[in-house]
């Protein structure tokens, strides 16, 4: 079976060594508490004033104060800034957490999309960093649709002991 | 619907702040790289020995070194050393990638009994840092309970979008 990083490879074009790069410099030292936050709120006012119904719909239940206050808290926390997110939250669990929602491809591409444009909007970010960045995104969303397709594995194989290929911790 | 992070909590008895004090001190600095492959081959030479066999089935698909590097990759990435596991594999994705293996009440309290007593034998940690990752370990346990019961979970609502309460990164 092909493991999560590599359908995440796969299907987002960037490579693993591409996507972590965000490790080789300290994103949080070096852009600052407030343009992540200030990121995070281009980004979410865009995804709720969606023009597409589908994707604006995904987010209908959640606050827009609170998705940007963990998608900020989640970005500085691993991209070399305090642990804010598990601070409050715990493990980051990104399978586990996203499970409630409809993660399809179609839905990471609306999601980098308007990435992309936040991105483009949050001017004191530099080109270098944005590429960066969009790597770590690109490949997280299709790691993240990786994860959503085991929601439609057989349940009853999840139960028995060696039913697929482990990965313990 | 209460969270994951609260169930942890809850189950563990570990307060989430008691958890994540992991990251008030860098105990990858404090400890260095061999303490940590050493305690995880202690505790996977318990498990695979372990001579209940419900328990030591889990593991059963899954190569010891492997498993062996898997945890002290995670742990050195998650105890402020080198992001060695991401670099390998990707995120942690803790419950994602637990998915293959009943995480139940019982399994987490014999993880944690092989551990406690790795950590006991595992002779150049002191006992303050014992204290502090027996706290993380035993939270993240029932972390990954409440995550393993997601799976039991009626499987429909989970492609509603607004089905349950959304934590969106």
């Amino acid at each position: 079976m092909q493991s999560l990083q590599q359908k995440a490879s796969d299907w987002s074009g960037v490579k693993q060594a591409d996507a972590f790069a965000i490790d080789e410099t300290n994103l949080f030292e070096k852009l600052g508490l407030p343009t992540f936050i200030c990121l995070s709120t281009n980004f979410y006012t865009r995804v709720y004033d969606d023009e597409e119904e589908w994707f604006r719909s995904i987010f209908a239940n959640s606050r827009k104060e609170d998705a940007i206050q963990n998608q900020y808290e989640f970005f500085v926390q691993r991209m070399g800034g305090p642990p804010l997110y598990s601070q409050r939250k715990g493990h980051p669990a990104l399978i586990g957490r996203h499970r409630p929602f409809p993660v399809t491809h179609r839905a990471a591409e609306r999601w980098l999309h308007h990435m992309q444009e936040a991105l483009e909007s949050t001017t004191d970010i530099d080109t270098d960093s944005k590429v960066t960045m969009m790597n770590f995104f690109r490949h997280t969303a299709f790691f993240l649709v990786a994860g959503d397709e085991l929601k439609n594995q057989n349940q009853g194989a999840s139960n028995k002991s060696g039913a697929s290929k482990p990965a313990a911790v």
